[in-house]
């Protein structure tokens, strides 16, 4: 089952050629995968503030379809997939829902790392519930 | 009658100093304009990207009472008000939801001009049922 | 003696109207307050994730008089201002750099707490002598 | 011959993590682009506004090695890539100045199109004399 986010484009998600920046569009995915986190009861301000434990970005992609204006309302499904025990990928499709067709596609990769040391952890067990109660797996 | 706009605070709003970055908050205030424009029927892609008329802000100012951190939730009430017959201003009170406690308060000034001369211009008359829609303004 | 910070408008700065979305240039004024920082020795890290001691905003103001577009050169005149031992103010002047008009005007007040109770605190030292290089203050 | 950008991280460029939201080095990308744009005499204004010809990112995807702290000096090397008669592919290495190690990759794909029937379109001339002056091809 995968996670759903609704968003309007707002006006700085825009740039000077009328349409949003296509970085942008990657941050709004990461609002999705925010809000996946707290459909799953995980608290936010705990989570990216974390001291010990952090799940940084090492790796996003994202691929352009159809431009998105301002004003325009978007769904993005969201399918969070474990790579390893120190790993997990998410795949984000974004559809314009006036018209439901795909609009573009990202892809982000975390790594759940110690604070200090930087090296590589465990994924903690709440982000493996969240990872089992938003993708497909069978099992983890 | 003022109109309220809900929102998370995203990862992205914030800073390293663990709170919204504060020019962001201002971003989310003019979220809440496009929302309550959106609510009054106007077009938004058209709105913000006419080549005739504009509206640009030509003051904005905001005080803090308190942060505001990632995953909070907030509600934003906006009232604007007719100022002449080219202008208008908006406040904003930002409320946190779970304490209902004011956090923070924005005002900006709207003016309407022409796009190409940047003269003065009339407000058009979808702002006029806006302004009339959302404000408590009597008569205009 | 104020601080001068140049600046080009990037693409990323921009919306669909074409030109800087408002609240960027409060973002770009606190550029120039970073770079006035760091041109007085402090180092900016230590300085913005202090957990001590934190010197939010609790006032930004602006005032818009031209629009600047993508690769406009711009140059920020800064003058931090000493209010109280606890605060202080910092007045912008954004001046275009190929016409050198004042395009915008902005004022930024910042409050020293500690950052656990949130309470008032005296500047640190460092700060005082950032007040002291950079404004027209006689004394403090 | 590559493209040099040199850029301090600011705080806005930072999140509650402490380091560089992910989707900001992207956009810091995207000003090493502009700035390669400008050092070979082409408009930005113009460039980015173009009524008739657009050259969107259609594809862009980012690697991170180490993370980015508010007050890092980071260099960008940008090599342009020629693709096909209508496409071009951006490198950039995001380098840390103080240690002169490589903390990020990233990469862009643009394609021209006429902005109204966005239909492909040859690159422009203008956009041809740059990636030759800043991609190694020997010829295009």
């Amino acid at each position: 089952m995968s996670f759903t986010y609704t968003r309007t484009i707002y006006f700085q998600d825009t740039d000077a050629a009328g349409v949003v920046y296509f970085a942008n569009v990657l941050a709004i995915c990461h609002e999705a995968y925010e809000e996946s986190l707290a459909a799953s009861s995980i608290n936010l301000k705990l989570f990216f503030s974390n001291q010990d434990v952090a799940i940084p970005i090492v790796h996003a992609s994202i691929d352009f379809i159809k431009p998105l204006f301002c004003g325009d309302k978007i769904l993005i499904h969201l399918s969070p997939k474990y790579l390893t025990e120190h790993s997990f990928e998410i795949a984000y499709n974004i559809i314009l829902a006036q018209t439901e067709k795909l609009v573009a596609t990202a892809i982000t990769k975390h790594v759940c790392i110690d604070k200090m040391s930087r090296s590589r952890k465990e994924i903690p067990g709440e982000i493996k519930q969240w990872l089992h109660h938003w993708s497909d797996a069978v099992a983890m």
